[in-house]
C-alpha cells in the first residue's frame, strides 16, 4: 500500500525537476495527504532531490493525538521541537542541506506571511510556485481511491434511504440534517464530506443552503444533500422530493426539466468530453426552459479527498475529462419564494467499452412524494 | 445595533490611517465578521479612507445562499458580477478610486497568489500589511459579545448535563460526540464550536482527541469537550468523569491534581496579570508531580468569533490580560496507555472590585461517578 505515496512522490519530483526545481514543500493539507497518506495538523511535506529527503514536518504535540494512523511508513516523519516554530520554515532549511538550489511551494496555498519567513531563513535558495501540481496529479484517480469513493456513495445512499423511511412532516430542516449525519456515522463514514444540506418549501434547490428551523410541510418540495467522507475520500448526493401525496403540476414540471437536465449532463460525461460541454449539455435544457437566471455558476465538480477539486464543470472550464475522474453532475433550478429541484450523482467517467460512466450514488431519481 | 460595526470599522480605519494606510482590506472571515456583522462565504471587507468608502464586497452566488442576514445594514455590500473574479482584487480598484495611495491586507491571511494578483491590477497602490490589528480589536469583549458567550456557555452546560443522566457504558465516543453536537442545536446552538471531543480509558485527557469507535468501560476515565456556537461566539467546557461506583487511587489522584491546577489558573486571571504568569500557575503545579512531560504547550486560550484565539496562555506568551477578555483555562495530563484528565472552562476576566473572574461553564467539577 506504501509504495503508493511513494510512488505519488516521484511523479511529482520528476515535474519540479523538469520545471527547475529539485524539492518542492507541499503544505495543503489534502495534497499533503496524498503523497503521505495522512496529514496530522499543521504537517508540511518537503519532497526532496532524493527520496531518502523526503520528510514529513510535524508540529509538535505532546499529549495530544498521535500522528495519523493511516501514514506512509516508509515516509521518514519529524516532530519539531517544543517552540520550534513553523514547520515550513524548517523545512527550507532541510531543503537547502540535502543540496537544492529551488523549493518550489504552493503559492495558492502559503499566506503573505509564511512564505516570507521561509524566505528569509535561506536567502540563497530560490523560492518557485509549485502551483496546483499536486491537484493536477490527484484528479485521475487510481481503483483503490475509487474503491473508498464508491463505499462513501453506498454510505450516503444508505443514510438518505433510512430517512426516507421516517415521518419527515413538521421535522426542521436542521434536525433532519442532524440524523443523516449521525445515519453517515453508523453506517461506517468518517465524517460527513461536507455539512449536510437540508431544504424545504422555498428553501429547496438551493445550492449549500445551510439548515434552519423551518418545518417540512404538506406539499413543501424537499432537497437534501449530503456525503461521506471515507477514508478521507468524499462523495455527494442530491435528492429532491415532495411532500404529501399529490404533487402540484409545477412540481411535476420542474423536476422533470431538471431531471432531464442532470441526465443530459450524465450522458455526457465520457473520456475527452471538453469539461464546459458537459455543461452545457445540462444547462441548455434549463436555459431552453427559461431558467438561465436561476442556475448556478457550475453544472458538477470532481471529488476526491476535497469535496470540491478539479475539474470544474462550469461555462468557463478549459480542459477535457479522464477516464477514472470522479465527477458530481448536480444542476438544479431555485424559484425565488417558491423552491426548486436539484438533483446531484457522483459518477466516475468510464470508457464506452468499460460501460461508459459509473454511477456511484444509486437512490433512484424518480420524483418521490413522501 | 449596527452602529457597533460602523464604530469598530472607525476604530480599525485610524488604526491604519495611523500606520500610513488610508486604506484596509480584511479577508479573513472571522475579521470580516467582527467589522461588518457577518461573512458570506468568499466576501472581504474593505474599510475605505471615508466610511462611505466601506464595502463589503461578495462572490456572485445566483440561486445560492443570501447574504447573512444579520450583515450590517448601513454596510454598502457589491456582489461581483459573474465570473468577476476575485472580489480582493476588485477592492483593490475601489481603494484606488477612492483616493488611497497605500491599501494595508491581511498577510498573515491572503496568499502569495492572491496577494500578486492584488499587486498587478493597481501598480501605484501600495500594499501594506495590516498585520493582526483586527485581532487584536477582538481581544476585549463588549457587554453584547460577552452575552452571546455566557448562553453559549449556558447551551454547553445544558448538552453535558442531559448527556450525564444517560447510559454511558458501551457506547463509543463517535455516538456520544454526535449526540452532544445534537443536544446542542436542540437547545438554540446554530451549531458545535468546534469538533466534539469524547475520549475514554486511555484516550482520555487528550487535548484535541477525535472520537473513535472505542466503547466506554466501567473503570473508564471519560473526557469530554464540547462547545456552542451562538450567533458566531464559542465556548468551550471540559470534564473528565470516572466511570463506575469506585475511582482507582491513581484515577482519583490525578483527578485532585490536574483539579489543583485548573483553580489555580481560574484564580491567577485577573487585569494586568501577565498571560505567562497565568500559565504557569496552572503549570508548576502539574511540573512538581511530575507531569512536566505529560502536559500540553498551552494552558488557555481566548475565545470569541473563534475558538482559539488571541490570547495564548503559554510560557512565551507576551502580554497581559485586559477586563472583559474571555479565556478559557485548561490544564490537563495524559499518561500514554492509561488515560488522563482535562478540565476545560471559559471565564471572562473581569475587576476584583467587579467580582473577579466571572465563570461562564458552570457545570461541577467535582469528580463525579458515572
Amino acid at each position: 500500500m506504501s509504495e503508493v505515496y511513494a510512488d505519488r512522490r516521484v511523479r511529482l519530483r520528476d515535474r519540479c525537476a523538469a520545471a527547475g526545481s529539485p524539492a518542492a514543500l507541499v503544505s495543503r493539507p489534502a495534497n499533503v495527504r496524498y503523497l503521505a497518506g495522512g496529514s496530522p495538523p499543521g504537517a508540511v511535506l518537503l519532497v526532496g532531490p532524493e527520496p531518502e529527503a523526503d520528510v514529513l514536518l510535524c508540529p509538535v504535540a505532546p499529549g495530544g493525538e498521535p500522528a495519523d494512523g493511516r501514514l506512509d511508513e516508509l515516509l521518514r516523519q519529524q516532530v519539531m521541537p517544543a517552540g520550534g516554530g513553523d514547520p515550513a520554515v524548517a523545512a527550507v532549511d532541510l531543503a537547502r542541506r540535502a543540496g537544492a538550489d529551488a523549493l518550489a511551494v504552493e503559492e495558492h496555498h502559503l499566506t503573505v506571511a509564511r512564505h516570507r519567513a521561509m524566505g528569509s531563513v535561506a536567502p540563497a535558495l530560490r523560492l518557485a510556485d509549485l502551483a496546483c501540481a499536486v491537484e493536477q496529479l490527484r484528479i485521475v484517480k487510481d481503483e483503490d481511491e475509487i474503491a473508498c469513493l464508491r463505499i462513501a456513495a453506498e454510505i450516503a445512499d444508505q443514510a438518505l434511504g433510512e430517512l426516507l423511511e421516517s415521518i419527515l412532516v413538521g421535522r426542521t430542516e436542521r434536525h433532519l440534517a442532524l440524523e443523516l449525519e449521525r445515519r453517515l456515522v453508523d453506517h461506517g463514514a468518517d465524517g460527513a464530506a461536507f455539512p449536510t444540506s437540508v431544504g424545504t418549501g422555498p428553501h429547496s434547490g438551493r445550492r449549500g443552503h445551510r439548515p434552519t428551523d423551518r418545518r417540512v410541510e404538506e406539499g413543501d418540495f424537499l432537497t437534501v444533500c449530503l456525503g461521506a467522507d471515507y477514508r478521507g475520500y468524499r462523495c455527494e448526493i442530491g435528492r429532491t422530493f415532495v411532500i404529501g401525496t399529490t404533487p402540484a403540476d409545477w412540481q411535476i414540471e420542474l423536476y422533470e426539466l431538471v431531471f432531464a437536465a442532470q441526465r443530459a449532463g450524465r450522458e455526457s460525461l465520457a473520456p475527452g468530453a471538453d469539461y464546459r460541454d458537459v455543461d452545457r449539455a445540462a444547462r441548455q435544457i434549463l436555459d431552453a426552459a427559461g431558467h438561465a437566471g436561476a442556475t448556478v455558476p457550475l453544472t458538477g465538480h470532481g471529488v476526491g479527498l476535497e469535496i470540491d477539486e478539479d475539474p470544474q464543470l462550469s461555462p468557463s472550464a478549459m480542459g477535457k475529462l479522464d477516464a477514472c475522474v470522479p465527477v458530481t453532475v448536480e444542476p438544479g433550478v431555485h424559484l425565488p419564494g417558491r423552491g426548486g429541484v436539484r438533483i446531484d450523482d457522483t459518477l466516475v467517467v468510464r470508457q464506452e467499452a468499460d460501460g461508459g460512466p459509473e454511477l456511484l450514488t444509486i437512490t433512484t431519481k424518480e420524483l418521490l412524494a413522501l
